[in-house]
């Protein structure tokens, strides 16, 4: 199987015999709360039982951390799990994707048969989603995701714009999928989120995931949100009943009580992101992105190879849908692991050009 | 969601305010080697990074244990994922199930609108699979699975017969699916496995199980082999990437190493199994099973829930199909744990007769 994604330290390790220095994955730059490490770690001891296939404890605990209703929540063995089961769960004829984005909507919906259009968003736009993309959503249409901010080229969609869709879709009994799971890193969260919409719009999915706010990407553990109770029933059904780990059920319980990391998190965020950003425009570089990753463009060939050199895997985005070779994402890890980005980057171009 | 198997010991705490001593999944009665514990709690301090979607490393390792190509080899989160995966990969039209025999067969092709045929297996033999089962095999048949020895009834299928079957199949292109979860906990494993025949017959795919041989089934790995490399790549590519979580990958890994505890494991099993067995022969109850759990029938009413009132679950076998009301299974534990069993439901049988 060819590999999609970024994130594939193994293969970046059997080819240049070292682990690398990872740009590729957009995980938290603090790193896995000590807290959450000790339940994961406890949890281990009690592995010799099944996990509990509905999730329990986890979704009431959910259930109380995000005022949500325990049957409107199914947990997953990460984000990619949960959109794999609502597209097996719906069976969509048709669904509308933006490109470039998130590749593995297109992947679980191709995978089932799934008639996929495309809404191209343009590059001469920073890639934003603007309104000629309601005029997309026709009745036509049974699935429709946005991710939100898209990955990943980094821009938010207005929220005014994602209620606008939400509204469409729900009069043309199109489920609207919206994936959060970057919402966190967001400096303002709260004004991104539909989860106030919920309750209103059973055709809403919210999508969200520990694995990138809590650096438990190793452990898988991902989330779906929607008021259609039956809906979220049907995905518990649509694939193996013990789909999430009893070590990343322990470990996202835990992860709901370290807000202060997440408030910390954003922080660093936001001002190891600026900084980053000033950077890469020093060496010439203009990067969009409001979350922890920045997305950009660079004509210098080969530039990923030479980044490779010298021990750093930087996303090669040139197999998204809708981009082309010389795209590039890049997360926002630690000050002094972007400086070294921005050092071998500077030394790349130099050598380049 | 109804919950079709056993092993539910979160509704059972739910329900009766106490976690059970548990019976009605069939796990290592020895329990979580510490080597795995141990290889399991230290990979969760890496889990910051996504896991390998190809479990390079684990395959390698299992490649070198088990004598077969790492390309035959591909990793699920349990066996169960295992098996969606390769309906998902293959989706036959037409597939043949043995009945009873483990549900999730029957809910991965269904899930995907397969045809399901079933051979019934016979009470009045001891639910074996005899000649019979080869007719059935005819050139319609694109899948057809069973499970050696066959859970929950726990008979294994003669080698003769799997390998006329497994002829059979080849000759009418059928895919033919030996599920060898309990193998190694039969008393001669060598002599129930089809592994040497893999080579030769890439309509033959194995399903194997970390989590009931190192009593890891909360952390969730199982396995296929296969000799068609094509449908094993297909495989990797009919779900999300990163199915296998790196700490499932890791404890598998270190599970290799511990030859010993299995043959430790198969030898306490055996005599453990045959004690039990003689004990519920003195409380006037025929058990059969050649593996880790014991098949009987009482006619006793609401047994379970009796036995339930006393703290301990056992698997109700009423939900599978071919089988009845007063049809259950119990795992061989600790000879403490089994004795607390069958103290339970001499007190039981007293109270219900």
């Amino acid at each position: 199987m060819e590999l999609t994604h970024g994130g594939d330290g193994v293969g970046f390790a059997l080819r240049y015999g070292r682990p690398p220095l990872d740009f590729s994955a957009s995980l938290n730059p603090l790193g896995l709360p000590a807290g959450v490490a000790r339940a994961a770690r406890e949890a281990v001891d009690a592995a010799e039982s099944y996990p509990d296939p509905l999730c329990r404890a986890l979704r009431d605990a959910m259930s109380a951390a995000m005022g949500v209703r325990p049957e409107w929540i199914v947990c997953g063995n990460g984000a990619a799990d949960v959109i794999h089961r609502l597209v097996l769960a719906r069976r969509p004829a048709r669904a509308l994707l933006a490109a470039p984005s998130f590749a593995e909507y297109e992947r679980a919906l191709l995978l089932l048969g799934c008639d996929v259009a495309f809404h191209p968003l343009e590059r001469g736009a920073g890639f934003a989603v603007d309104e000629r993309y309601l005029a997309r959503l026709t009745p036509g249409v049974d699935i429709a995701f946005l991710c939100q901010p898209n990955n990943p080229t980094g821009r938010a969609v207005p929220r005014d714009l994602l209620l606008a869709a939400l509204r469409r879709a729900a009069r043309n009994g199109t489920l609207l999928v919206v994936d959060e799971c970057f919402v966190p890193f967001l400096d303002d969260p709260d004004a991104a989120t539909l989860l106030p919409w919920l309750r209103d719009y059973p055709s809403l999915f919210l999508l969200g995931s520990f694995t990138k706010l809590y650096a438990i990407a190793g452990l898988r553990l991902g989330y779906g949100l929607c008021a259609d109770a039956a809906l979220v029933d049907a995905l518990h059904g649509a694939g193996q009943p013990w789909g999430v780990s009893s070590v990343a059920q322990a470990a996202g319980a835990a992860a709901l009580a370290e807000t202060a990391y997440v408030a910390a998190s954003r922080d660093y965020v936001r001002g190891e992101r600026e900084r980053l950003r000033g950077e890469l425009s020093g060496l010439g570089i203009a990067a969009t992105g409001e979350a922890n990753y920045l997305f950009f463009h660079s004509d210098a060939p080969g530039l990923a190879g030479r980044l490779a050199e010298d021990g750093i895997l930087i996303r090669d985005c040139a197999n998204f849908r809708g981009l082309e070779a010389g795209d590039y994402r890049v997360a926002v890890r630690t000050r002094g692991e972007n400086a070294r980005l921005v050092a071998a980057l500077g030394r790349a171009l130099g050598k380049i050009s």
